[in-house]
């Protein structure tokens, strides 16, 4: 039995005997990736039975430690009040996370139950898009007015220790009566000046700050360039409305980089997981294949209008999925390469020019390479140079159309708003499939008299 | 002419023509994207004499902004002492990155040219491999005796302000004779004791720490766990050697995403840029085609030994590419998600039990939906229940190997310590497509009769 099952396995008759202390003391020999492992495996009714059973900071860990999509589904099934008093124990920018993955009925319910200066915070969070700086900012961070003095913020600090624990408690940040952002202080600021001194006179005035829209790229950049702990976010009144911290941004493109991938391969509409159940998991994955089969027939009818051809030269058969499948390759290598210097900045979309230049030399170099191998096999298979020339002729060209194609597509696709991760792999598979076959076919039927026995 | 293109005639000329000031000031009209994005487009004698013309700390951060592989280039074609004087400004763990892309003789020469005791530390942290805590972390922190006073150390912080400007000075790390680790202060700490205390008597004692060789994934957790500005790192013998911040976990976790996107898509041997030469772009990319040739051959083969029956109903090889296309979609969804379950540890790499039960029950509803798509098509073209039937049924049952595979196949390389990314779509690919031809030629040899005249 492995570990996992074992574990699923003990943590199931705890929660169904009510055994409180010992869940407690055996949640404590694991650590998180095991209880998380352990706990995404029980039935909804335990995995819910179980949060409500521990207290509502360890609740939270656990909550913290399970994918977003099933920490929502678990917290939904939960009763309000327990649901808000874990939620309350998380940070202010992984409770937005999970609020903004859950039903809008359900994340109402419990914003109206919490604690109303934080439900407050979280509205305004939840209004920003994920992917931008009041998406990703926490909501710990400490302000003073900058008539303060610095007793006056030594005495707050001492007197508030504790709520400030978890704080990020490295800058103060200084505001005026309108809340609006005016200076930055280091804590270590606090140290030498005279205790009298106003914050004003000793804080750094006009601090760097960033825009609550400024996107994922802007702010990975912005922390490239400026080594600091974190940087501060402002409305456009320059209202201070939350800090960003740089693993935050990082954490964030992290996100993005994973929808990416998850969509290259054909997995749309969020995240999967094995504990999900049969028909979403199923579902979602057909939802991409069906799709798929209409790209396939518009592929395929290219075979099949030259069926007379094939008929004629059966060895054909054996070259069609070789020369698309190559090309194919080939297709992907540019679209890769052309998605990594997007996202690094280092072309824009409107430099196709530049790219298909780029890509043309490759591709010329590539196609004349590889036609020359495969042609070179189908000699020495059959014997006849006409296949050759068709077998090799045909995957040079096709070569060079797909890393043409390849090297465009993310480009085009960016500049028309569509997501290059989930469009440009089927429309190239589609295009280097017709194309790999029409020049196989064509070519064969160019030369058919002197292909007749191969 | 696009702006990347005029921005570097116009860098070339103030290169070419000595125009110091001209291109400092032209510079600062740029924004970093913009600068890279021109930069890395120049011959790479006008980089290197555009590093030249700059003073050192300029310098070093147009290095910071363009990719590291090409950050080393320039600088390997740059005199030693101009390099080191630009390297120095870099950040410690910057610094390592690019010392560790350059060849062995390039690096010595730099370091035997460095400050001493910089040198010691990039030796010591070149030591390490790139993803582990010893290969990520910073040199840039304050530790003291804890022997010493209050006093001592804000004595320690006004001397020396501004080399510690660009420090992480809101933890000070406390250090015994032999520097091991004995504790950890927040610069607040310091705010409110008397200034005679002892170190060690205010310190938090025993605080938290990784071992120099803490993978990736593990630190990543840490910081999912602790809320913290960073870690300290030790060595066996409890030796503080540096400082982990969370934003450089999430980097080099990106890093690595990233290095598996590449492999997925085939860029193998490192990444490629379009400003790369010619033969080494391509080069790179032919590593991984001429490998995928064979595989093809491999695949193909089994519609050679099936010509027979494909020269009888020629409509099949309308069909083969379809079949062994979806199924190799299919199949990369279960790859992509056993990828992904594996990086969160949701899954480890003997669970391929439950992974084949959980698969088996998406392979076998996906197959049959999409077998009986794929079959009514056949039958509406063709009018041929047989056909309908040989063409669904390899779908449904070709569908279901791929997911099978596609499942296991990360936790088997992941096992057998292969790389998942690199390996998991080619071999897929070529299995799917074998039994994928396999499927509908052996079916329909089977009912070969019932499938005259279509």
């Amino acid at each position: 039995m492995s570990k996992e099952v074992a574990s699923s396995k003990q943590l199931t008759e705890f929660v169904k005997e009510n055994r409180v202390v010992e869940l407690s003391d055996y949640l404590s020999t694991l650590d998180s990736s095991d209880i998380a492992r352990a706990v995404v495996r029980l039935d909804m009714d335990d995995q819910v039975k179980l949060l409500g059973m521990l207290d509502p900071e360890s609740a939270a860990e656990i909550i913290e430690g399970i994918p977003d999509l099933h920490a929502v589904e678990v917290v939904e099934e939960m009763p309000t009040e327990k649901a808000v008093a874990i939620l309350e124990e998380l940070e202010s920018d992984h409770l937005v996370d999970v609020l903004s993955e859950m039903d809008g009925d359900a994340s109402k319910a419990i914003l109206d139950s919490m604690d109303h200066e934080d439900a407050v915070e979280a509205r305004m969070m939840l209004e920003y898009p994920a992917d931008c700086a009041g998406g990703i900012m926490i909501s710990e961070y400490l302000s003073f007015n900058q008539d303060l003095t610095i007793k006056d913020v030594l005495e707050n600090l001492q007197t508030n220790q504790e709520e400030y624990a978890d704080y990020h408690v490295q800058y103060f940040y200084v505001v005026d009566e309108q809340e609006r952002l005016t200076g930055v202080l280091r804590v270590h600021d606090l140290l030498f000046p005279p205790r009298s001194k106003q914050l004003k006179e000793i804080m750094i005035s006009s601090p760097l700050s960033v825009a609550d829209m400024t996107g994922l790229t802007e702010l990975d950049q912005f922390f490239e360039e400026h080594t600091l702990f974190g940087v501060p976010v402002v409305d456009k009144n320059n209202v201070l409305v939350g800090i960003v911290l740089p693993d935050r941004v990082e954490e964030a493109v992290n996100k993005r980089k994973t929808r990416t991938f998850l969509r290259i391969s054909g997995i749309i509409g969020g995240e999967e997981f094995r504990t999900m159940p049969l028909l979403s998991r199923s579902g979602r994955r057909l939802a991409w294949l069906t799709m798929n089969i209409g790209l396939n027939i518009i592929a395929a009818s290219v075979i099949a209008m030259y069926q007379d051809t094939l008929a004629a030269v059966i060895t054909l058969a054996v070259f069609l999925p070789m020369v698309s499948d190559m090309s194919g390759c080939s297709g992907n290598q540019a679209v890769a390469v052309s998605m990594r210097e997007l996202s690094l900045g280092l072309i824009r979309p409107g430099e196709l020019l530049w790219v298909l230049l780029k890509e043309m030399r490759v591709g010329i170099l590539n196609g004349l390479v590889l036609g020359l191998i495969l042609g070179s096999i189908a000699f020495l298979w059959k014997g006849n140079i006409w296949l050759a020339l068709v077998i090799g002729g045909a995957l040079a060209a096709n070569t060079l159309v797909s890393v043409l194609l390849g090297g465009m597509l993310p480009l085009l696709l960016k500049g028309l708003r569509l997501d290059p991760a989930l469009v440009s792999s089927p429309l190239l598979t589609t295009v280097t499939d017709m194309c790999g076959f029409f020049f196989v076919l064509n070519f064969a039927a160019m030369v058919l008299p002197k292909l007749q026995g191969v």
